[in-house]
């Protein structure tokens, strides 16, 4: 049985949870996979842990500080490293340092935190490429919700007209809130960050970026597109006019806050804003901390995907999705 | 370039649709996969075609009679068989004769009519096994509605614990008619037939059978069980006592025929029902001819895919989609 090595930089909660998801699966990757998966290393922002015969799970909570860095990537030895930590879009720290270490270096690498990917994208899949190292992002790309397998496993074969997303859980419970409560968006932001449903700096959800992060993900890993955040027109609820949220009720229409691409020529136009749907589309069903994708193909329709998992089992969940495919591949 | 034959034995609406979308996808292949597609036979129940230097589609319109029958797989030379015939599921006849010709002889098998999977699923999976054949079956398996990959690709790692779905587009049609405009079964039976959205013979639609097949394939398939027709219990429109409809609907509750698995320990019971939704269900909004697939699995929560897409170009493309796979299989 051959062994195979992973490391996990970034240990927060989807770190941990993707930890203990992994550990809880060994006997399946034997089973299935004729695999003895180790975790043999993690790491935080600035404390971590080593052990090339692996780590249980009661050794978790004791890491050692300063075994962080993207140094940590070549010490760990492994042959797949999962980053899930957070990362900045608009600059790609910290993350970026750990993916360009494990690709560089030839080593299987699953990211879960969108920054870096967004950030230089299209660079990082070339220098997968250069190095024959796999690089998948399903954590990354609204986690539990098929978006980039259903692009490019479902819907094989197809042309892609139109991809629309509703990808950002915060802004569904605003205004879901508003709609159907009739609070203003303050009240909503106030009651939601007192719930622990959005952010201090709420910003990243309620302006609509990380809607646009997961879809540009979406595009380029999906379709093959290079776009970049300037391509993108993103306009978030601070859109919503005083009385529009009412007109939408009055008319029967729901609003959710969507990434949208389409096909135009050779052009790929991609952009995020708010749109309302009638009560006979599945969209508008989708609410609180659901996640939908809809796609529509030259030659199958339409074709949506909705997802309702629990956080930050889901998005662990979506991150190993991804080692079992690497599994296959590198046993086939 | 390497050069790909394809075969396609059966060929009414579906396997024509298959043909043609094949034939405009060629600059695709070459492009995508760096292969020559080649459609080098096909045949019907009593006539066939065949070219090993690849057919175009005006000479489609004119088969020879005789070309046909399991030894047409042999002759036609093919890497690729899709087989597209309609198939009885309680015999396997006639699509068995065709696919046991091409997995045998270890070509690759794209099967789109359920009967001879349904009638020995377990025993073709093995046969392709024993002879390194690939055997996909989308096409058969719901079709454009992502069914067997979802299980295996988008929720791979995951263990399901249930899955549930619509998977028959004349018993949508008849049950909207009655829940919608109070007819009686009879009425939109009759009404469904002088459409053309039911069969003169309707009952492997209304009793359940269809669905039951559909199920099967997705348990047999998409989780490797082993199940037979005697392992469903099997209910279909017959089953709805007069006034049930009136009561659903004063209870704004949706009827739809689902097939369902549910795992119980080590066993997965299976079987197909009407069941009654609430208007908040994504799945009260599955009517027409669209389908939909509900997963429940123990670490992505709930998945549904919904698809809805013109017939028979949308089953074409779920076998092509199997055609992809495959090529990108062979090229690794």
């Amino acid at each position: 049985m051959r062994v195979t090595k992973v490391a996990i930089a970034g240990f927060g909660g989807v770190g941990r949870a993707t930890a203990g998801l992994l550990l809880s699966r060994r006997d399946r990757y034997r089973r299935v996979h004729d695999a003895e998966v180790r975790l043999v290393a993690v790491c935080g922002s600035r404390s971590g842990l080593a052990d090339a015969e692996g780590l249980e799970a009661d050794r978790l909570t004791a890491l050692e500080t300063g075994l962080t860095g993207p140094e940590f990537v070549a010490a760990s030895g492994a042959d797949i490293v999962i980053e899930a930590g957070p990362t900045d879009f608009r600059t790609g720290v910290p993350g970026l340092a750990y993916i360009d270490a494990a690709l560089s270096a030839g080593r299987d690498t699953i990211v879960i935190s969108k920054g870096a990917l967004v950030h230089s994208g299209p660079r990082l899949r070339k220098a997968a490429h250069a190095s024959g190292a796999i690089l998948r992002l399903s954590g990354a790309a609204a986690a539990a919700l098929p978006t980039i397998d259903l692009l490019q496993t479902s819907l094989a074969g197809c042309e892609v007209l139109a991809v629309e997303g509703i990808l950002n859980a915060t802004t569904n419970y605003l205004l879901d809130s508003m709609a159907n409560r009739g609070l203003t968006f303050g009240a909503a932001l106030a009651e939601a960050q007192a719930g622990g449903f959005a952010e201090a700096d709420p910003r990243n959800d309620t302006e609509g970026w990380d809607t646009a992060c997961k879809l540009l993900l979406i595009a380029n890993f999906g379709l093959g597109a290079s776009l970049t955040m300037d391509d993108l027109r993103v306009e978030g609820l601070q859109s919503v006019a005083p009385g529009q949220i009412e007109e939408w009720r009055t008319q029967g229409l729901v609003p959710k806050l969507v990434g949208r691409l389409t096909r135009d020529g050779d052009t790929l136009r991609a952009g995020v804003g708010i749109r309302a749907y009638p009560l006979d589309d599945p969209f508008a069903l989708v609410s609180g901390k659901a996640k939908a994708i809809r796609v529509i193909t030259d030659a199958m329709g339409e074709t949506i995907a909705i997802s309702h998992g629990a956080e930050p089992l889901a998005t662990a969940a979506a991150a190993l999705k991804d080692l079992d495919h690497i599994l296959a591949a590198r046993t086939a």
